[in-house]
Parts: structure tokens; C-alpha cells; sequence
């Protein structure tokens, strides 16, 4: 009991004490070759759902690795209900954007077709296994979904009634993301691809009665800058 | 006058109507042969100064670029007082701190070697194109200045009486940067390296009195994900 953690992984399997989970492909492979670990040595599991436990090798071999439940470390917490809603961007950039919403605690991630997208084609597998490996390295106890490129017109038509939408424009004159956001119940952020929306979109997502408009400064910001400052801003204001 | 303009460069010539402005070396190559601009064809410059210039090219040949400076496009703002120190961390992620911290406006880079800091050497000169590179991008009229790395011990001492600086710790206990960076006056934020402060580089920290304590929330973050937010944040404390 007395080892030190070697590694933090995401399972889908249910985590209770007394039971074994068995890791094959990807994470076998991580656990045997590249951290060298073998029977005895303990690593930490979650799964979303129930927290994160305990689990120490059992076995391992070429049929991958099979680990005993000891202890639960810390119980499961309420999931983030903050959405980011995002233009894509180009490869480097858009990783950012999951990497960091991921740490930043965002519950779900939606890759939204602009017009002036220039990436039309979303690897959301992808961009799922960047997202859960971002949630093992920050200690996150779930990973955020990524949901299935859509395009805007979709997203706006089948948007939740009760969801707030903070669109982030490159507009002054809009109130600032920290003063509208305060306030509680259900939210998501609305950011748009490098060169803006197009003024026929912004009047589309204008019209939805659950759109606030809000400015993230006087700075123009690239996209994936202005993703990351957006999440910091309104965690700290909903104290996420 | 109608000709699109077709970059943006800082400089450091003086910048005023009817002046010129001679380029050389990287700046006249990547006019020459990156954007293959011509004589006739306008750019924007900017020094920190005199606000942004738009530039007609008078001759591009081989000895460099000569611009003739027409009207001013925007006079120059304020200059951010915004310091943001940090622990360096690894190419790659060190130059997405002084991306980000150029466009959310900070008006002072400081790195700042500790002991828990893996990188021991700084290259301030490639971090000071990195600024002046995304200050062209996104906008700003200055470029922040990348201060030579100093040791913690080194920034501590010479702190400037009347700046505040914000320590942005690991710890749930303290009040938000939010809450705690309400107000006016020069100040700064402080970022530790990947692992933390040492428990005797926090209590050296803690003795300084322009020293407050803050949290920046219940998550661990990366440090240049700290560094993002906790700027992002504070400028929208702000309102800079």
C-alpha cells in the first residue's frame, strides 16, 4: 500500500472494490513498454463515474494487463456542465484548444463548420484520445465528451431551450464575458474560426433567443486564444 | 490609397509623415521573397511609439526595402503594466506562453529560474522574436519586453515597492485571482514550474508584502494553461 503511483488511466470498465479491470492494446503497451511497470506496482483508474481508485498489477503479459481494485482515492464529482462549442482549426492549434478545455474543466466539446472554417473535416476520434489524455494528466475525474462536427445551422436549430450561449465576438461594445456570465444554470461558449463569422451567421445566431453576446477584450485574438481566455474567464466567475 | 494592406512589421525607426523607413536582413526578406510584395504595395508598421504607419514600398532590391511612411492607420494606446513572471518550461510550451501572454496583452515577460525549473537556459532573444512575431499578428501597437531570466531569489530582491504580485498556487484555500485582482495600480503575476514552488521558495515568496496569494481554481493546470488563464483573467478583472 505504501507504493507511489505510476500512472493515471481512463477506463470505461466499472471501477468497485474487489474487482479487476483488464487493460489490452494502447494502454497495456503504455504500462509494460514504455513505463516498464510490472506485477505489484500500483497505478490510479477512473472512469467518469466512479471516482478515481487504486490498482496494483496482477498481471502482465502479452495478453495485456490485468490489475486488482484496492482502494478508491477520491469519490466522483459532479461533471462540468460548461460546453465549448468551437470552430476547427489547423493541426497544433485545435489540440490546443482540447488539451487546454480539458484542464480547464469544459464538460463537452463541439467542433462547429463555419463558413469560413478552413478545416471542413474533424478526426473526432482524434481528438476524443487528446481530451483523454488530457483529463489523465490534470487529474480531471472524467473526460469531457467531443461531440461530432456539426454545422452551425444545426447546432443553432436543435440548441437546448434552456442553455445560455455566450457568443464571443470581436465586438467592444458588447458586455465584458465576466460580467454577463455571472449567474448560474447550464452554459456554452461560442467561438468562432480565424477571420470571424460571416455577418449572415452572426445575424442567425443573434436571432436565437438564448444567445448572449459578449467581449473578451480590446485584443484581436486568435481562436484558440480566445477559447482558452473565454473558459478561464467564466470558470473563475462560476467558481468551477 | 485604396491598396489592401498586405503586413504588418514592427520596427524600431522612428515613425511620422513623409519619413521612410529602410529594411534589411529578415524583415526585407520575408516582404521580398515570403509575400513577394512590389514596389507600390502598402504595409503597416509599428515601433511602440508612434502608433501604426501605413507604408508604401519605394524600392525592394537587394540592400533591402524602402518604405515611405504615409498616414498614421491608429495612434498609439497606453502600454499594458501587466508583468507576467514564469518558471521556463520546455520549447514548445515556453514559446505558447509568450504567444498568448503577447496577444492577451502583457506588458512584461520575466522569466524566472527556480529549482523545480527543468530548463535551465534561456534564450531571450528567440523568445523576443516570438513576442515581436505575435505582436505583429495579433494587433497589439508594442511589443512586451522578454527581461533577461533571473533566479527567483534575484526577482524577490529587486521587486519593485508599489507592484503587486500575484502568486498563482496550487492551493484551494486561497481567495480566486478574480476576486483578489480587483482594483488598480501596477502588479503581476507569478507562475511556477511544472511540480511547483519548493515549500521554502513558497514561505521566500510569502515574505515579500506585495506578495498576495491566489487561487486560480480547483484544477491542476500545465503552468503555460496557468500562465493563459491567470492573464486572461486578470485583464478581464481589469479591463485592459
Amino acid at each position: 500500500m505504501t507504493d507511489t503511483i505510476k500512472a493515471r488511466l481512463h477506463v470505461t470498465d466499472a471501477l468497485s472494490a474487489g474487482g479487476s479491470v483488464m487493460l489490452a492494446d494502447d494502454q497495456a503497451h503504455y504500462l509494460r513498454h514504455v513505463l516498464r511497470l510490472e506485477a505489484g506496482q500500483a497505478v490510479a483508474l477512473f472512469n467518469g463515474r466512479d471516482g478515481e481508485w487504486r490498482a496494483v498489477i496482477a498481471e502482465a503479459g502479452k495478453k495485456g494487463v490485468r490489475l486488482n481494485l484496492e482502494t478508491q482515492l477520491r469519490p466522483q464529482q459532479p461533471v462540468s456542465d460548461v460546453w465549448l462549442c468551437f470552430a476547427p482549426i489547423k493541426q497544433g492549434r485545435i489540440e490546443m484548444i482540447v488539451e487546454k478545455a480539458t484542464e480547464l474543466g469544459a464538460g463537452r466539446l463541439l467542433p462547429v463548420i463555419t463558413r469560413r472554417t478552413q478545416m471542413q473535416k474533424v478526426n473526432t476520434e482524434r481528438l476524443a484520445a487528446h481530451a483523454r489524455e488530457a483529463a489523465e494528466q490534470c487529474e480531471r475525474l472524467d473526460v469531457p465528451e467531443v461531440a461530432p462536427a456539426v454545422t452551425l445551422e444545426k447546432l443553432l436549430q436543435d440548441w437546448p431551450q434552456g442553455r445560455k450561449l455566450f457568443l464571443c465576438a470581436e465586438r467592444n461594445d458588447a458586455p465584458s464575458l465576466l460580467a454577463a456570465a455571472k449567474g448560474e444554470g447550464p452554459c456554452a461558449l461560442l467561438i468562432g474560426p480565424e477571420g470571424g463569422f460571416a455577418p449572415e451567421e452572426l445575424t442567425q445566431i443573434m436571432a436565437l433567443s438564448q444567445v448572449v453576446t459578449v467581449s473578451l477584450g480590446p485584443r484581436i485574438l486568435r481562436a484558440e486564444t480566445a477559447a482558452i481566455a473565454a473558459l478561464a474567464i467564466l470558470q473563475s466567475v462560476r467558481q468551477n
